[in-house]
């Protein structure tokens, strides 16, 4: 359903399109060679490069009639943002591929651009270059650099008994948000659907856990206890969450008016939802927790058995994340 | 349908799948966090990193019934090599995000990892990081990094009348290997329809045509007029290419019997025909043409006309390229 006032990609040549989203695009002080050439080139003044990439896909992490383009641009950078943070960089720069179907509108387009530029500007990340093409559904996928500023990678591996466990960031409130769509009572608590819509990842602490002398660090995309996993099986130790009432005291507390309203569980939330995007990290024993970490449990050697215990018990909970191809 | 033998990516969970996925990737030496922590860390010894992003669609850019997996690795790392190398520096590491349909067999995922390692490992680059989703059709998007080796980076803009056009790589196969397999009549050439599948960009040639002293250079993706108009554009020149049976004698000769069969043009597979992904570049008129490029033109002053001819006259081809939503 294309207008004059709201043309679709298929409407428009690709010079067009990119005409429409160029202005939006944030620059970085980092930028050597701009967008519009082969490739673009940026400083890497540490000289080492940081790199991750993460797809979104429409039906999959996202519906088009709960999020806008602006949403989506905004989330598919915060994730991004989020992987340079948890190894203690800096981003610098992001790239983005989007496949569009011939009936999105131009105007989500732009919206996009003006989301990915929200989220990463404020963290001095310009939007470097890109690709477009057509096909069947939405698909933004964003590739991001960092800059490690002289700093040693932090990295899953590096945790040892006796560290302390600390995190960064929200708990469950993607996963209500979600749930709120999905009951579509997103009225009841906007400020969550808002961050399940626009997570907001502590992109400036990862560097400050390295500054710290984290040990070990990841972002927290696919749930606490699988994630916490993720650190404990590669560092060879297990991860001892607190007590959920006593580490995320105040995020149950956030949550919890909702959960009753959607007759949902707040703790699982916590500890298995996904995509808030906050940062877990180890350090060792003593160390000043820089702000806004805060400790929720401890490393203790590994037995060969659970690597994830919540107050010392395998935890209370259905499954343990989630997976791209689960069925 | 899948079968024990060859299971589907549906059937399998998302580490199984990168587990079938790692072995085959490419290590490279400068690679110092490699797959598997939340980004990867590459060297960047020129203290900058050259960055493209490429992305493939199924449906659009290949179709499964003609390219395997390893055929589309191999073109989707052989076009992004090629953005890195029109810019005069060495290919170093690629990311991929791979988007892929429930019953996507898991064998033409280890196929795709294998394609991309092929394209990548001989230009001593490695893949050092992913993410996988499902969705309606197969997505492979690429970002690849490159290191300038201190070099300054070539762009579009630089030439300058008096200057030198050449080219270096093959013009018009992959068009006519795609018009083969369009006709149903691979068997009349299999050699170009191999040009189709796995293109092979001259990657060593982007650093050798700057250790030169290239003015200007691009890859040829979208065709060589429209492509030509890209360095004459930015430049503020003409670009006023030989006469082709001149220019490309090779090439036409190369292309002639499948012409002839399929009442083609070669003369326009080798103006306008896409993802060759040579490298057209300009050079101060005396230069040493470093191989394997050859000249095929000459820069003359713009003049606020055509940008581009052949032979001092408007091109008699129609069209000028491709456009990625031209209906």
């Amino acid at each position: 359903m294309s207008s004059p006032d709201d043309p679709t990609v298929a409407d428009l040549s690709e010079d067009a399109i990119l005409a429409r989203i160029f202005p939006h695009l944030p620059q970085a002080p980092g930028t050597v060679v701009p967008p519009g050439d082969d490739a673009a080139v940026v400083l890497a003044p540490d000289g080492h490069v940081v790199v991750s990439t993460d797809v979104l896909v429409e039906g999959r992490h996202f519906r088009r009639e709960w999020s806008s383009g602006a949403d989506v641009g905004w989330r598919a950078a915060a994730q991004n943002l989020a992987d340079i943070a948890a190894m203690g960089a800096r981003p610098t720069a992001l790239v983005v591929a989007l496949v569009a179907p011939a009936d999105l509108p131009a105007s989500w387009v732009e919206g996009l651009a003006r989301g990915l530029a929200a989220a990463a500007s404020p963290h001095g990340a310009g939007v470097v270059g890109g690709d477009l093409s057509g096909g069947p559904a939405v698909v933004v996928s964003v590739t991001v650099l960092g800059d490690l500023e002289g700093r040693v990678p932090v990295r899953r591996s590096g945790a040892r008994p006796g560290d302390v466990v600390a995190h960064a960031g929200v708990r469950g409130r993607s996963a209500a948000g979600l749930a709120l769509l999905a009951a579509d009572r997103a009225d009841l608590d906007p400020g969550l659907v808002d961050s399940y819509l626009r997570p907001d990842p502590p992109v400036g602490a990862g560097a400050a856990a390295a500054r710290a002398g984290a040990s070990a660090m990841l972002d927290v995309s696919d749930g606490l206890l699988r994630d916490a996993g993720r650190i404990a099986g590669p560092s060879g130790v297990r991860i001892d969450l607190d007590p959920v009432e006593q580490a995320f005291a105040a995020d149950l507390d956030r949550l919890a008016a909702v959960a009753d309203a959607l007759v949902a569980d707040a703790r699982g939330w916590v500890l298995t939802g996904g995509e808030d995007h906050g940062l877990l990290a180890t350090f060792p024993a003593g160390t000043a927790l820089p702000a806004p970490f805060r400790r929720v449990g401890r490393v203790l050697p590994g037995d060969g058995s659970a690597s994830v215990t919540v107050g010392g018990s395998a935890p209370e909970v259905e499954g343990s994340g989630w997976d791209h191809f689960a069925r």
